[in-house]
């Protein structure tokens, strides 16, 4: 229990739970809900202006007085190719009016990306007290400042290789990101193929080789999972598919409804949403862009290109052409509040002995 | 306790732990050795003629009294088409050439398989107690005389779904594959991309979902990955890489080396060398036959055409033209004895108390 310990000193929470960032599904509600009960919920900002960033930390901060973490996405900003983003635009409206989709363009020229360095100085004048990121490491010059700030950092990690790596930046945990997880692969070594490590595998070879506690994330769904995860020598968990289907979720009901119908081997790898590996259950418009075979521009432009198009399809309640991000386990979620779902957790972990 | 002690009166051993069948890997030596130590043994005797398999059996039987497994490949005859086989060869051949590789050429017209069934009455009248398979089910005559027997019978699965088929087909345990084992993939459902769910996720699901006892496969490498697969809901565990390493393995000197300082991103799931999926460190061969885009004939004709570039790799102590199978975690395999690698596994599991 002393890598436990440490974590629970470091993130200053009550019981070694980290709720997972996800973008489009997490809301203010959810985190705050996670922390009240002595988690750590985790607020996804990646991608968000900063003026949204900073609504988005205080609606959080109005629900909870209980510490939580924000998400950052570390990838680089994209150069732009307007002709062949157009391109692949294109190619994308040939799909949504073949199914009658409504479809509004998104204007190229005019895209506007945000940097996580943009949002550093809003984490450290609102006093977050524990961000995390994924997509990469964030600049040395960023650990920095918000380790002199006294803020608590979290990376993800996919193999060993990325955990030495975020270990040696100074990073302060480390999420062990297994294959069984849903939504965006958090790797960011691309010199080599995609890791595809289970966590059975990946969680105690990342605690052989870093020093720093470790989160494991995965196919952790209930207290056998939690428990499987600690003995393998993670300090704590971070769990994400059983919040999908939560009252606090952003889902569209046909997404709870589809996920708690889902089978282990429904969900699978796709780059059809953003250009970045992610886990989903495969729907029509996964299947249509891997037809393409797109030549898929840095991140986020697929994801630019896409966000109308999950819209229109999440208003109608359509889960072909939006995200349904889960995990291998994410069929073992709950229609219930994310305050219950962790109350469940813990119970089931032995925590509340 | 209860699923672990119905395993355990089933395969009448003192340890819920099975050797898993490595052909080209596992020697009667290594499975006497495990069966000796109070686990399961399993002799793999897939593709080999009724001559061999009686032969390997009657060795085994020379080494141990206690029980142990043989394991079938569960697959069907292939239909040989000798042109399209013959021009798979010619390809290979220019590989091989390239590398100045000794290639004794298969005669493609007098290929001769062996099936499951030729081995059936073998096993009966040898008295195997435990018969396990993978590639597929038997079928349902070779269950009812095997059953007949009293054999106890193991069957393999990646997914959710072919756990409930074997379950329904009668089979008494089934071993949960998870995707970060090493060797070929259990998968015989071919109708939906290859299932590859981690072991996290596929252990619950599976024990979830069947009420025969589990055994938890992939990753299972010493007593934390044990003790994690019991906490999932597995009655027992089999190892695999574990045992590469050790002195009863066929392996050659430079494959125990590379396995030895391998990393969790260095195997990946290839078809290169039987045109089944199977995990392995990635070598020359496997990156010259990825570069051909082959058509994959039916099991077992690639691997008829493969076996001798491997036999004359193995020769050569040269591990870039031979299967080096390896799961995620098998960095961690040992270089001892088989009987040492048992102890310790049971040590560290906590079950020598």
């Amino acid at each position: 229990m002393n890598r436990t310990n440490q974590l629970i000193n470091l993130l200053k929470v009550k019981y070694p739970l980290v709720q997972a960032p996800m973008l489009g599904v997490t809301t203010p509600e959810m985190v705050a809900a996670v922390s009240n009960e002595g988690g750590l919920g985790s607020l996804p900002v990646g991608l968000q202006s900063p003026e949204k960033t900073l609504d988005l930390i205080r609606k959080t901060k109005a629900l909870t007085d209980k510490p939580f973490a924000v998400n950052l996405f570390a990838h680089d900003m994209p150069a732009i190719d307007v002709a062949a983003i157009s391109a692949i635009q294109d190619k994308l409206v040939v799909i949504t009016n073949r199914y009658g989709l409504e479809h509004p363009l998104v204007d190229i020229e005019k895209l506007q990306h945000y940097s996580y360095r943009e949002q550093v100085e809003i984490l450290i004048s609102e006093h977050v007290p524990v961000v995390s990121f994924t997509f990469g490491v964030i600049d040395a010059e960023s650990i920095q400042r918000l380790h002199d700030a006294g803020i608590v950092l979290i990376g993800t990690a996919t193999s060993v290789r990325e955990a030495k790596q975020l270990e040696s930046m100074g990073i302060d945990l480390i999420t062990a990101q297994g294959i069984e997880a849903g939504g965006h692969r958090g790797t960011f070594f691309f010199d080599e193929p995609l890791p595809q490590i289970g966590a059975m595998s990946l969680i105690p070879q990342v605690v052989d080789e870093v020093s720093v506690p470790v989160l494991a994330a995965g196919g952790i769904m209930d207290g056998r999972t939690i428990k499987a995860a600690m003995i393998l020598g993670a300090a704590g968990v971070q769990v994400g598919s059983a919040f999908l289907r939560s009252n606090e979720s952003l889902s569209i009901d046909n997404y709870k409804q589809v996920v708690h119908e889902s089978v282990d081997t429904d969900t699978v790898l796709t780059r059809a949403f953003s250009g970045r590996w992610a886990r989903g259950i495969r729907n029509t418009f996964h299947n249509e862009v891997e037809k393409l075979n797109l030549d898929f521009p840095a991140y986020p432009l697929l994801n630019d290109l896409t966000v109308p198009i999950r819209t229109a399809s999440q208003k109608l309640n359509n889960k072909e052409f939006t995200t349904l991000w889960a995990g291998q386990s994410a069929h073992l979620a709950k229609l219930k509040t994310s305050a219950e779902i962790v109350r469940e957790l813990i119970a089931e972990a032995g925590w509340s002995e």
